[in-house]
């Protein structure tokens, strides 16, 4: 199978790094033409349990890009609707596309696509390191969880599925998007924001009291948004993934140490929006929002 | 006139110094060893205006304390419990005292006061060196207001009225505290608690439109826990302090920094028990509330 990785942040390169382990025929597509370079000189490093793999042998931004049997979108989710304009043409009508994208405020953007559509979310500790742009850490193992989108098939599900060595990755299948990708949600709104207003590490926001009263005030206001029934169940898995990966530094806050934007409108934003269209007050959560938009906007105007 | 003055941070510092410089016979109070000694051999630098003064003869603890006049307490306001445990014995029945503490924490402790009492709060923009203790400098020309608390009289403000020289420093007499301490309450708690947690000065908490949006929502709170009427007027004060004060580090920015106690308590802790005897819902208060302690907690398990 020929697959398209669209992205080379550490999602984009453990992906190909990932397909390419297991035999598949990779291309990479990135915008930097220095990293380019990069890539086709040193491969992708790909840090693993105290072990380095070096994968050499991916194409980088082909231009005959009819015969992609996937693509494999692993940019960020404000990225997604720019990455619609310009890969339009990769891949043909019957080309699986899958997105892999925090939060849910891509949806609005692929809702329009014609060819199938998959879904899914990471849930591996990835890290990609700031001066070698080739190189990608796990930090914490995981899975990688998908589910169909729109316009999809048993018959395609099946060719994604015989894509995804077991041996090499875990990838797990979901019926319902919406479930599997509000699940991710709530984790990420809840430990996402806080860490990065706070610049601490995930475990902190239990092991400290007061960062906890205050993950819980946000986790009171997500649950109320998105209508859920299942609070309690849903906390322990806030509590139980703040400990699993007590010591990784979340996106949010790697994001803005590095002073990239934020997925904030896609994660928090989201929520906001759900729940301002059934007229539930979040005060708490729209102070997040608001200071970590402030926060975005000082870092832009300093660099 | 002989006056004692208790604390020797920036404010205490500064009392101290413009008292001496104006002639006053002065005793300065502090707990450090290491620190009297310092002041004992140094003096206190105090920098003003581009201009450097250093201020000997300034009697450290001493043990004779019958004959004070007045005794001015600076330290912080979670300080102010124990200083009424330790320092009774400074001063006879009719030594006027005046307590000079951010927040309004402070004044269930005073209540209690037998002798004349006086309460004040410091709009100077006051710095102490980190590294020098006996340094202090005026990074913004303000006063000091006074007002009388419990058990004043003319003849002992007329006392206080002849100590302070008007050519040395601002002193303002008010004849309602609640209002003059409520006033800068409003002032400290949109402004302090928001720069130490966001990590800014003060001149951003206006200039970056999202952080003042986050503070007019804590305003806003304030200004319906404390019952106030002049609400748009009060707001003009706020972001003027703001602007005037733009360079400065709030004094809870700086603690926050130095891992010194923050005056939570006093400031956010106080207008949340207001407004919560009334059943006032604070969401936004209260995670910032929360945080802040949060980060001091995290502070002090580090150090």
């Amino acid at each position: 199978m020929k697959v398209a990785v669209i992205g080379a942040g550490a999602v984009g390169l453990f992906v190909a790094a990932s397909l390419k382990q297991q035999g598949a025929e990779v291309a990479l597509y990135l915008k930097n033409q220095q990293e380019q370079s990069l890539f086709e000189n040193e491969g992708i490093y790909l840090y693993k349990k105290n072990q380095k793999t070096i994968i050499t042998d991916i194409q980088m931004n082909p231009s005959n890009t009819k015969d992609f049997d996937g693509v494999i979108v692993c940019v960020k989710s404000y990225q997604v609707e720019q990455v619609l304009l310009d890969y339009k043409h990769v891949g043909h009508r019957h080309t699986n596309w899958l997105f892999l994208q925090n939060g849910m405020g891509h949806l609005e953007w692929i809702e329009t696509m014609t060819s199938p559509t998959y879904v899914g979310v990471v849930e591996y500790g990835l890290l990609k390191e700031k001066e070698q742009k080739n190189r990608v850490s796990v930090k914490g193992e995981g899975r990688i969880k998908i589910a169909p989108f729109r316009g999809t098939s048993s018959a395609g599900k099946a060719e994604w599925e015989s894509l995804f060595n077991q041996d090499v990755w875990t990838v797990l299948w979901r019926d319902d998007y919406q479930e599997m990708l509000e699940s991710k949600l709530i984790l990420n709104a809840c430990i996402n924001p806080l860490t990065a207003l706070l610049h601490v590490r995930n475990g902190e926001l239990v092991e400290n009291g007061h960062y906890k009263q205050a993950m819980r005030s946000c986790f009171t206001e997500i649950i109320e948004a998105l209508e859920r029934s299942d609070r309690e169940e849903k906390w322990v898995e806030v509590e139980r993934l703040c400990k699993d990966t007590k010591e990784n530094q979340s996106s949010m806050l790697t994001d803005l140490i590095h002073k990239r934007p934020l997925e904030l409108d896609a994660i928090v934003g989201y929520i906001l929006k759900r729940g301002e269209t059934r007229g539930i007050l979040m005060p708490t959560l729209q102070l997040v929002y608001t200071m970590l938009k402030g926060k975005q906007k000082a870092l832009n105007k300093k660099s």
